[in-house]
């Protein structure tokens, strides 16, 4: 969203796992008490929460905007990110992973993200156009390409959703993508580095 | 939202648990893909997704309003919204339960609860007035009622959560909250109605 909106940051990195987990910090939790990056320090307060960040960035730097003018469509780019943040994301992050037991971990994931994106693939069949909703880049597609790397990472075979992949393959492209690409950052280990 | 609003509607009953749970059935799939409640229909589309729903009753419906005006009391709405929904929401509901098999349950529905509330107890102490955000009735408050509904369920103690329980209680002295409590819906099993 910052690099969409050309908005200039500072990056502070806070390693999940080192340290046994850097979020767990007593400096980290005065920032965020629930413990989970993303964090955006802007104007003078504090905000956690991916979409509230970026709802409270369109709201203040509406251009280019990450929500459909048409008020149905923006329905359709909320609904479709929260079913990515709320209906997929927990149920395959660290905090849900640690839960489930080792044994467990890859099975529960690849299960969770494949039921969400069968969902998903259905719903995008009706909403997408080159992007998410239409040809306009939105903030469902925000949450898609971070939710697809996870998939990657997580070995889910991703040939039963070809509107997702398609999607993703053409978000891709775009630079405000390659830049925030999670192999592409200052605290990205130099094995994973693109 | 519906209530809050004064917007009329009708209700359909979807049981969670009956027939092997009727989210899973053919009919309800054709309306939601991801097999959750709650589904609106309105003005020729379909929305799933509580947030995205009450985003979009209050863009198309802005009276009284369930967002602050104040842009960055909005963020802070939506930010505890989000950390209701996606943080605390998705490790305790039907689906996660399920895959943590019967005997653990309680337990981790518990602990999820608990850790979610602890967070949302130091961010109400900045935010809250009467109600989470300042003396207004938002979004955010929609999000809480429920929760702590949940929380009662899996009997959490919520001693040390004074003001979450403060402001759950106040919210339920409103009629809108009074009317769609679970336990005054025409599927509420005989011995739970209020």
């Amino acid at each position: 969203a910052l690099a969409l909106k050309g908005i200039a940051y500072d990056q502070e990195p806070v390693n999940l796992l080192k340290d046994g987990g850097q979020q767990f910090s007593t400096k980290f939790q005065a920032v965020n008490p629930m413990q989970q990056v993303p964090v955006l320090k802007i104007n003078g307060i504090i905000l956690s929460q991916s979409l509230a960040i970026i709802q409270y960035l369109e709201e203040t730097r509406p251009n280019p905007r990450l929500l459909p003018q048409d008020l149905k469509k923006r329905a359709k780019a909320r609904m479709i990110s929260d079913l990515i943040v709320s209906g997929i994301q927990p149920l395959q992050n660290l905090t849900f992973l640690k839960q489930m037991g080792e044994e467990k971990n890859m099975e529960w994931a690849q299960h969770n993200i494949a039921c969400g994106f069968k969902a998903l693939e259905q719903i995008l069949q009706h909403t997408a156009g080159r992007y998410c909703i239409g040809d306009e880049v939105s903030m469902a597609d925000l949450c898609l390409v971070p939710q697809v790397f996870n998939a990657q990472r997580f070995k889910v075979d991703l040939a039963p959703y070809p509107t997702i992949t398609r999607i993703n393959k053409a978000l891709l492209e775009l630079e405000a993508f390659q830049v925030s690409h999670p192999y592409r950052q200052p605290d990205t280990p130099a094995e994973l580095r693109a």
